[in-house]
C-alpha cells in the first residue's frame, strides 16, 4: 500500500494542553499609558476562567474530561503522508500533513471553539458574540455552541460573507446567527460604514463589533470570543502538536527538520509548531515557517510593536507584529489570513529568532492548491494553499540539495465552502495584491504614539 | 473518551471485493426480443475488462494493487458509533456509521471511480463519458480520472446542476468537463428538450446523452461509466461492508441486528449491506433496510421487471424494480436517488426476500439531518439524511421494545455542497412530493410491452 495513514488510537489523545509562553519572556499587554492591564480589566469581554488562562504562565494545562469527550469526535486527527505530491515533486523529502480538515467544520478551529463554549457555560454565560473572517471560526464557534447548549452570534467580514454565502447557513444550521460586518447594529460598524461605505471589511472592524456587542449586553450573561491571537487560543490548538509528535514516532521518523503553517492570528501554525518550537530551543535542528499572504504581510513587514486588536481600539495594547489596526487588507480570498495583527505568542517566538516567517502571493498559492488536488486529491482552503506553496518550495529545496528532510505541515481545512475562490482562479479572474512602502507606512502611524515594548 | 471511532490498519484494507450476485439466481440483460445478451453487445460502451467483471458470477475478485494504492488514501474508512444521537434518543440501541464522507470527493463514489478508470486506462481507454446526479459520481469520476490520467466529460441533471452551482467547480478543478442534462449536444438531450423545454432532467436523461455521447465517438477510445446500479459497481462498493465487518468486531459487537442505507441506483447500500447480507442467508437475523425517497418510490412501489436503463433505451433490458424509464422525479434535494430504476442485484435479493424497502418523505429526512448536525456535529448529504431519518426510526423502535440491538449504516456523504437545501429547509421552502398513484400507472404503461423476468 503506497499510501500512508497514521491513526493515533483514541487512548493516546493528550490529556494536557501546552504552553510555550512559559519559555518565552512575554511581555503583558497594557494600557494607553503603559500600565501592564489586570484580569478585571478584560472582565467584561471575557469569562474570568478563560482570563485565567489567558494569564496562565504554566506548561501545562489538564484538559477537563468533557472537552475530550466533544473532541474526540474527530480527534485524534489522522497523520497523513503525501506520498504522491513527493513523487511529483521527485523529491527525496517526506511530507507529513496533520489533517484537521476532519473536524465537523472542516478546520483546527473546533479545538479552541469547543473549549471557550464549554469554560463560558461553566461560568453561567448564555450568549456568545465573535467575529469570523473565511467563516470557519464562526462555522466552529456555531458548532460547540450547540453541542455545549449557548446562544452564538457571529459578525463575519463583508467580503468573505459575500465570497462564502454557504458560510452563513452552516452557522445558521447549528443555531449561529451570523451578519456581514461592517454593520449597522454597532457604533464601530456605523462609524466605518459613513467613511467607507463600500469596504471588503477587515477582521479588525468585526473583531470592534463583537466586543461591542459583548460588553453592552447588560444582562452580563454575554461575553465575546476570539478564535485566534490570544493565549488561550494557541494552548488550546497545542493539541495538533502534540498529536503529530506521537505520529511521527508511530512512523519511525524522529523530529522533523521543517515545520510549517500558514499564520492569520497564529492558532493553526502555533498549534502544529509549539509542541515542537520547545525542542528547538534545547537544541533540535529544526525550520519552522509561519506563511502569510504578501496582501497582508504582518510577520514579515510589520513592526513588533504594542497595538490594539481590533479598529475600535477595545482591547488592551497588545505586543505584537502589526501593519496597524486600521489596516485593512485587499480582498484576497484566504480571508482566515487577512489580520493586522499576529498571536503575541508567535511574534515574541519570532522576535527570540526561533521562527523564519515567509510571505507568499495568492495565484502561487492557488497554483499550489491545484497541484495538491491533482496529486493528493483533496480541495484545500485558501489560507491551507499558503503551507502548501511553501511545503513545495522546501520540498524542490531538500531535492536540489539531495537531502532527505522531513517537512511536516498542518492541513489546517478543506476548501469545499471556498470553491468561487477556485472558480475564479481557474477564469483567470484572481490577481496578486502587493502592499506598497508608503501604504504600510501611511498604517503604522498611529502606533508611534504607543508605549514600546 | 465518549466518542468511539474504531479505525482499521491499512494492513487489513480488503485485498478482494465481494460478488453477493454468487449467491442469488440472477436473470441475464436480455434485448428487445428477450434473448440474453453477450459481452459483445456492451463492448462499445464499456471495456471489456469492465464487461467481463459485470458478468463475472465468482464470489471474490482480486482487488488489483494500484487500485489499494489510490483507495488506501482515505481507506480503510473509520466506522464511528453515533453516541451522541443515542444520548439524545434515550436508545438502547448502539448506532454505528460508516464514514465514506472522507474521500476526497466527500462521498462512497470514488470507490468506483477509481477502480473504473483504472480498467479503462488498463484497456486503452482515454475519454470517459459518465452522467451525475447530486454530482457526487461527477466529482468521484473526475478525482479518479485526474489521478489515473483520463479525460473526463460529465452530464448532470439539470435540477442538481441549478442547486449545486459549486458541484461543476470541483469537477472542473479535477480537470473534468461538466454541461447541464438535457443539453443541446446530444440527440437525447435536443428531443427532450424539444418536449419538455422546463424539464428538471432526471438520471434516466442524462445516462441516454452519456452513452450516446460515448458510442458516437469513432476513434474508438471513448468509454461510458456509471456510477450505480451495475454489477460491477456494486463490487466495487463492497470494500464499505468488509472493513465494517472487521471493525464491528474489533468495537467488540457481533453480527449488526439492523442495517441501513440509502438507495438510489443501490450502491451505497450494497456496498455495506452486501457482505452481511450472505450472513443473513446463512441463518443469521438481520433487517436489511434500502431508504428511498416517496418521491421516487422505486423499491417500495415499482414493480420488478426488465426494463432499459435510460430514457434513450440504449442499454439492455435490464431486470430490476422500476418506476418506468420516462419517470422524471419531482426535485427533491437528495438528486442521488432520482434514478427510475434499482442495481439488478439489489432487485433480485429484494424479490428473494432479503431486504425490507422503506420510503420516507423529504421533510423527516431533513429534520432527521438537522438532529444529527445539532448532535453528532456533521453535515450530511441530502441522500444520507435518508438513512440517517431511517436510523432514528429503528433506534426509538429499539427504545420502546427495550432492546440493545446493533444499528449500523452507511454514511455515504457530507453535505457540504449541498447546502442550499439546507437553507431553503430552514427558510420553510422545502415541501414532500407525493407520486400519485395515476402518474404511477401511466410512467410504467411502456413496460407492459417488454418480456417477463
Amino acid at each position: 500500500m503506497k499510501s500512508i495513514t497514521i491513526n493515533l488510537p483514541q487512548s493516546e489523545m493528550p490529556r494536557q494542553w501546552y504552553n510555550l509562553g512559559s519559555e518565552l519572556s512575554m511581555q503583558p499587554p497594557v494600557d494607553a499609558a503603559g500600565k501592564p492591564i489586570g484580569p478585571e480589566a478584560l472582565a467584561k469581554i471575557f469569562p474570568m476562567n478563560l482570563i485565567e488562562q489567558e494569564m496562565c504562565t504554566d506548561p501545562w494545562t489538564d484538559i477537563p474530561e468533557p472537552i475530550l469527550d466533544i473532541l474526540s469526535r474527530w480527534r485524534p486527527a489522522p497523520l497523513r503522508r503525501a506520498v504522491f505530491l513527493e513523487e511529483y515533486l521527485k523529491t527525496p523529502a517526506r511530507i507529513y500533513y496533520k489533517d484537521e480538515s476532519v473536524s465537523p467544520a472542516g478546520s483546527h478551529k473546533p479545538n479552541s471553539a469547543v473549549a471557550q463554549a464549554w469554560y463560558n457555560k461553566q461560568f453561567g454565560i448564555e450568549n456568545i458574540v465573535t467575529e469570523t473572517g473565511a467563516g470557519q471560526w464562526g462555522a466552529a464557534l456555531s458548532f460547540a455552541c450547540s453541542l455545549i447548549g449557548l446562544k452564538c452570534k457571529v459578525y463575519m467580514v463583508r467580503i468573505s460573507y459575500d465570497q462564502k454565502p454557504f458560510r452563513k447557513v452552516m452557522m445558521n444550521l447549528w443555531g449561529g446567527e451570523c451578519v456581514a460586518s461592517p454593520s449597522t447594529e454597532t457604533e464601530v460598524g456605523r462609524s466605518i460604514l459613513a467613511k467607507y461605505p463600500d469596504t471588503p471589511g477587515s477582521l479588525g472592524i468585526a473583531i470592534g463589533e463583537a466586543i461591542e456587542a459583548a460588553v453592552s449586553d447588560e444582562t452580563g450573561k454575554t461575553r465575546y470570543s476570539l478564535g485566534s491571537v490570544l493565549n488561550h487560543v494557541m494552548l488550546h490548538q497545542s493539541v495538533i502538536g502534540l498529536e503529530a509528535k506521537k505520529q511521527l514516532a508511530l512512523a519511525g521518523e524522529k523530529l522533523p527538520d521543517v515545520i510549517i503553517g500558514c499564520a492569520g492570528g497564529g492558532s493553526n501554525f502555533a498549534g502544529l509548531a509549539f509542541p515542537f518550537t520547545l525542542d528547538k530551543m534545547h537544541g533540535a535542528e529544526i525550520d519552522i515557517i509561519p506563511v502569510e499572504p504578501e496582501a497582508c504581510p504582518t510577520i514579515t513587514r510589520g513592526p513588533f510593536a504594542y497595538d490594539y486588536g481590533d479598529v475600535g481600539c477595545q482591547t488592551p495594547l497588545i505586543p505584537m507584529h502589526t501593519l496597524g489596526h486600521d489596516f485593512i487588507p485587499r480582498p484576497i480570498h484566504a480571508g482566515g489570513l487577512r489580520y493586522h495583527g499576529m498571536a503575541p505568542l508567535v511574534s515574541q517566538a519570532i522576535v527570540e529568532g526561533l521562527f523564519a516567517p515567509r510571505a507568499l502571493k495568492q495565484m502561487e498559492c492557488y497554483e499550489a492548491a491545484m497541484l495538491w488536488a491533482n496529486t493528493e486529491g483533496p480541495v484545500c482552503a485558501p489560507e491551507t494553499s499558503h503551507a502548501i506553496a511553501a511545503v513545495i518550495q522546501e520540498a524542490i529545496k531538500a531535492r536540489e540539495e539531495q537531502r532527505e528532510k522531513v517537512i511536516i505541515f498542518s492541513y489546517s481545512g478543506h476548501g469545499l465552502l471556498d470553491l468561487a475562490g477556485y472558480e475564479k482562479f481557474m477564469a483567470g479572474d484572481l490577481t496578486d495584491y502587493a502592499l506598497s512602502e508608503e501604504d504600510l507606512q501611511a498604517s503604522l502611524q498611529p502606533i508611534s504614539n504607543y508605549p514600546k515594548p
